[in-house]
């Protein structure tokens, strides 16, 4: 079994998308993030839902969560998208250097070079990708499954 | 509408589980990760499904994912399973120094509070919890959606 057998659909964005078309996405398909896109389609960095609140969220409410409170329900879901709207993708990423390594592996890796490539870079899901296709990601969950079915003892 | 209202049940390990055990929760339940409490139900730590595998796949292939492929796929997930077994989730998890901050509010938390939690520890997920009892989790998607829903025009 290799990545390309293993891969699950995995919402995409393009980096001149809007941010609040992103947030969308991972509100309604519950997702932890997003996979970034350039132009061409290939894969730059994921967005997480984490980055996406880092961004909207005044940035003294951050520092003191308690100050959230002087905020009533509306209120605070206003200055939130407030801070979002009108801003591309690119905009609400985090500056270059501190951006996600996108984990990549080809269709070609076998099941334990996934697990290694996840386990050193300690993410939940990597990128399965050729040249420029990206045929999928797989998760850390998935991967787990795949090890633990093949311990069953074999006939 | 409060942290409590937002919960979402999610599985929980305790340190003494069995860490095969754990990895069969997150494979089937394809998390990307459990929640481990300590012996009086208090919460600890999040166990990501990547670190199972980081104990699990043999250093020198962390090092260098393409050392994989001198296991078969048999050889591949045997090594893993060996490393996982007999195991317990305490002896899986990283150095306490290491560990994930759990990310913690209260059930009287504001959406916004919850938010701003998020973003500075940068999770995808955060704890709900009152004294000694864990009410459930919330996600990042869950409070995005919360949001966005805020900012339908109101009558």
């Amino acid at each position: 079994m290799r990545a390309r057998d293993l891969v699950e659909d995995y919402p995409l964005v393009r980096l001149t998308d809007d941010a609040l078309a992103a947030a969308r996405l991972i509100a309604e398909q519950r997702r932890p993030g997003v996979v970034v896109v350039d132009g061409e389609g290939r894969p730059v960095t994921v967005l997480p839902g984490s980055q996406v609140l880092r961004f909207s969220v005044p940035g003294y409410v951050q520092e003191d969560p308690s100050l959230a409170r002087v905020y009533d329900e509306q209120g605070g879901a206003d200055v939130c998208l407030r801070n979002l709207s009108g801003r591309s993708v690119k905009e609400v990423l985090p500056p270059e250097e501190k951006r996600y390594e996108l984990p990549m592996v080809s269709g070609e890796a076998t099941v334990l070079e996934c697990a290694a490539t996840m386990a050193r870079l300690r993410t939940p899901l990597i990128v399965v990708s050729d040249d420029e296709e990206i045929h999928g990601v797989v998760t850390a969950s998935h991967l787990l499954e795949v090890i633990l079915n093949a311990s069953e003892p074999r006939a």
